[in-house]
């Protein structure tokens, strides 16, 4: 009852941890994303939810996506900007996020550096939509929305 | 589909949240724990896990305990030791540990300074046990595990 394994413990460093597989930054040739990695922090068949890390270098984002399953995310790295439906915000660390079901939501590295957030999400959960350009045309209608997709925030 | 509530987003400062419950330090007559606090930071029906942060005054510490559910636990502030099983364990800000089922764990702020931990629990979960007097004694078997219970650790 008292025995503990060596992986039960794992220290950070400079933005990894021990014993966690770390998903170099990628592109995605739709654009879906740019320059994000992903690190898995918590994942068991006993825990209901996962925790995962995903960074984004200067000027990446994450995917522009929307699905059932709810989002919680805590900003851990770095400044950057959050849309949330039709919302843009400015994050900072350790700012709170909560996302929804069915909003569409992104993460932009726009401040020209390192951007990194932790995710909690159920483990099990409904694959993420992408936008048709129809759902891209509606999002833009909102100048700041198209702003932010755009890369052009002030 | 796209509007949002002001109560998404929930800024950051000086380890409080906006609109998060700050439950104060305080004290169990029985010692269970000391001078601890704690933030709700996710909590939803559509969310499976929750995501709290607890921190506590220098020479504070958690709730000596085991249960059936597991624990992901990431240090957020200052240094501290977490007691897991058998195991007396230096941690540091960002650290990870995984709290298995039936693991004795506390954390204690025994360096001096403020210490903090997020902890990610299922929503639905069964009720702590708390260590009894012969629990304690198995415990105190182990020299470390000890001086970490009577504060006397190098």
């Amino acid at each position: 009852m008292t025995a503990t394994e060596p992986a039960d413990f794992r220290d950070f460093r400079d933005f990894r941890w021990d014993a966690v597989e770390h998903r170099p930054y990628k592109e995605d040739a739709s654009a879906a994303f740019s320059a994000i990695s992903r690190q898995v922090l918590f994942e068991a068949p006993a825990l209901a939810c996962e925790l995962r890390y995903f960074e984004m270098q200067a000027g990446g984002y994450s995917t522009l996506e929307r699905h059932q399953h709810m989002h919680g995310v805590m900003v851990f790295r770095g400044y950057g900007h959050c849309l949330l439906g039709s919302t843009v915000r400015a994050v900072a660390p350790f700012d709170l996020v909560r996302i929804p079901a069915w909003i569409w939501h992104q993460f932009r590295a726009t401040r020209g550096e390192t951007f990194g957030f932790l995710c909690m999400v159920n483990r099990e959960r409904d694959r993420p939509q992408l936008p048709t350009e129809a759902d891209l045309a509606a999002l833009r209608a909102n100048a700041e929305v198209a702003a932010f997709l755009d890369e052009t925030l002030r």
